[in-house]
């Protein structure tokens, strides 16, 4: 049943009208959000607002590996112990906190800022694939470095690896991706064909 | 398991503390939110902030009713045309809306702000209870005015009904509670016996 609003308050009108926007959140959760801000004290709600002006007037993008960052180079490529000829290539900043979280990778990073997409409008051109390609055309005997495609499983993150694949492979530098089979904890007799079959045939050697 | 953070800006960390104070936000729908906030144009952002902003700084509670407004009168209270002598009596906000979205109702409100908790420590003088005390003796003839006690059916609402009913009813208004009974499509096999109990001793006159 479509629920007919009636707001006591312009003010709070507006206000749930720019909290759902947010995806996400409906005008029913917009209305309690606002309804909290209000309780709360003026200057708790001016930090919250403050907060998220600087970030979008503040926060850049890091010119080397396009990842949102305080200065013109993000904290990753400025740190000179980091391994800088080994390139993971992923979708989204949150995929570089993911694997920075795990604490297993050690090189930089390229920000491709989507995947392609043909059914959402997103074409390689949309993506940092270019910055990438010059990246790499930059760098001193290619061959002996590498670009790990850190991209999701599915048809629309293979397509892109195979995409960036074709694109830097004149340059003869060395490209990987993510393994792929069982996860810690996976059950044998759930996983699904595809996973398991490619488990068999990358199978590793056992070392206990 | 718990998941480490490592953000790579300050800035993107100092937004996701902000949107994550929210109530249930969690810091993952925060980090989601604050990079859907860093891709909208600057005067989307800021729209979305200042909307807050005015909100908090310049929304008012009515002086009469204690509902949110923009002036010191909500749009309610300053309605001739609704019967001011009815005062319909809520927990929050969200309850006038609700009501009000019913079309059914022409009297005005009173906004308790919430209500008696002993566990949660909300007590009576938490809430606007005084103030409605003060507005029932400033009616003339309370004898044929009245107070709609619209609380829910918990535990909590009934204590406060209790509590207000015991305030007011010296002045000799009238006070009544909402009509509770078996909802509009509800089936009666999987009714609960209190509510359906209710609903047989306050049956009503069949009225095709």
């Amino acid at each position: 049943m479509p629920y007919k609003e009636t707001y006591p308050s312009q003010l709070l009108s507006e206000a749930v009208e720019a909290i759902s926007s947010l995806p996400g959140v409906g005008r029913r959760s917009a209305l309690r959000l606002a309804l909290h801000l209000l309780k709360q004290p003026a200057e708790n709600v001016h930090h919250f607002t403050d907060a998220i002006d600087h970030l979008r007037d503040d926060a850049c993008y890091c010119r080397r590996c396009r990842m949102i960052s305080d200065d013109e180079l993000c904290s990753i490529c400025a740190d000179r112990s980091r391994d800088q000829r080994t390139i993971c290539v992923v979708e989204s900043v949150r995929d570089v906190m993911s694997i920075e979280a795990t604490g297993q990778y050690h090189g930089v990073y390229h920000v491709l800022g989507g995947i392609i997409s043909p059914l959402g409008g997103v074409g390689p051109s949309d993506l940092t694939i270019k910055e990438l390609c010059e990246r790499v055309a930059q760098l001193e005997d290619p061959s002996s470095a590498e670009i790990i495609l850190a991209l999701s499983g599915d048809v629309e993150g293979e397509t892109t690896a195979f995409y960036i694949y074709r694109q830097v492979e004149a340059s003869g530098i060395r490209v990987s991706s993510l393994a792929r089979g069982l996860g810690f904890g996976d059950d044998l007799e759930y996983a699904d064909t595809l996973t398991l079959g490619r488990s068999i045939v990358n199978r590793q050697e056992f070392r206990p």
